[in-house]
């Protein structure tokens, strides 16, 4: 089991190793009422990731966190006249204890339950974006782990000003990743392209659910690197933006330049089918 | 200014990005009664890092917190019967507020203030340690910064068990970085080898003192990158981890081999001459 913290009612202990080193990972999850956009995909993920870092977490406690989230938030974030729902994010951390960085034995993890209000939703028109000057740097063996080491995303996001909605960090390279928040889905000639799994920093849900829905669409999707001349040159059809909470966002216009805009796909998206 | 937390009566708010977002840094500092050993190098360093990360904080008030830091930890700490000293720790975060990564305008930074008792010395004679399989990744812009983003350095030091001090972390390269919680430097014909500062994950206050400490005496000091054939091979006459709190330890053993084990550069180190 775990220790459970209601955002709303108490911190993180000063000892806790999220807080001090970034150890532990979250999931933030679109809910509508008392059901979630893909919830078990983000609560599969959690589980699943949360073993990689060796932190013991059993799907059946959070299923019955997420349960008793809503009959503490849902009331003060979800308005009863319009169905744009709310925003649950569960934290969860190594625990307290051990030398250092070394974690001690048997340590129990801390799950921080936060809530809020669905942010604004783009222009279906699409959105502005740019290139971050920051670049990505994603270790082999943490790929696509949605931890608490999220400095380089913070860094990037700071750069995000005015009519910019996001911007694109590349890695060492000059491969296009994904942005600070979203992950990158582009249309082509003869498919969609998508950064592969190993390249990313977080392996985003939408992401997934995406790539499976256009291949059950019987379309083609390459997982390979994406490059600057890819997404600016004229084979470029469309680039979208995949999060859970926002779904599938054109890019209208990047680093100044206009791009196709093709909504087919945002619309694939839509979260009151999606509810568990 | 900044908020003020002392651990022993407070945590972190629950929207502190440093605990959601690993968006701060830290300092350990070892102190003997009211002065710490090179007490300014850890306090300025914080103060410039802070303003890479964009965090303001100022040198005065840090020192105050440092002042009235020992008032409050130096008894419970610190025994009077012996001159082993005690450790403080700053940890310094970006505040709350924000929206996800971004943070808000004109945030006040969270400042996290603990103490500990000193952790045992190890031997002079030297400590045993081993190469870790994680493989370490530093973003170029966020180099030597120690920030709370220490994933890596935590899934390195799981790995450490039985007489093992030390696991060593290299690069995608292959090249020898630094230990999880340790620079490393090199003895060789004729001089000493430490990786550059471009290439690590903490700059450290000790590897800096003691190559100013070397070069001071008319030794050579080469920064560049160290392969596994430099410190295994005939021509490696010590390997010493740094750390600012335990000085300069003689690695007697590495990955299963023995290495030459030359003490002269651990007495170089003496905590009661750098108290300030």
């Amino acid at each position: 089991m775990f220790n459970l913290f209601w955002a709303d009612e108490s911190g993180f202990p000063a000892g806790d190793r999220g807080a001090l080193y970034g150890d532990g990972l979250f999931e933030t999850i679109r809910m509508h009422g008392d059901r979630g956009v893909l919830l078990s995909r983000h609560l599969d993920r959690m589980v699943r990731d949360a073993g990689r870092l060796g932190i013991p977490i059993a799907l059946t406690d959070l299923r019955k966190v997420c349960t008793a989230a809503t009959g503490r938030y849902l009331d003060r974030f979800s308005k009863k006249d319009n169905d744009r729902g709310w925003v649950l994010k569960l934290t969860l951390t190594r625990g307290e204890g051990g030398r250092g960085y070394q974690p001690g034995s048997g340590i129990r993890p801390n799950l921080m339950v936060s809530a809020g209000p669905m942010p604004a939703l783009p222009a279906s028109s699409g959105v502005i974006a740019d290139f971050s000057r920051i670049p990505l740097t994603v270790n082999p063996l943490l790929t696509g782990i949605k931890s608490l080491n999220r400095l380089e995303q913070v860094m990037a996001a700071r750069e995000i000003e005015g009519e910019v909605y996001e911007v694109i960090m590349a890695d060492s390279a000059g491969n296009l990743v994904e942005g600070t928040r979203t992950n990158l889905l582009l249309k082509v000639a003869d498919g969609w392209v998508t950064p592969p799994l190993k390249s990313l920093a977080v392996a985003g849900i939408m992401r997934q659910w995406m790539l499976e829905r256009l291949r059950a669409r019987g379309e083609t999707v390459f997982e390979r690197s994406v490059s600057i001349a890819d997404v600016m040159g004229s084979h470029c059809q469309g680039l979208f933006f995949l999060n859970s909470v926002v779904g599938a966002v054109p890019v209208r216009r990047l680093a100044g330049q206009d791009l196709p805009v093709d909504d087919g796909v945002a619309t694939i998206f839509n979260p009151l089918e999606l509810l568990e």
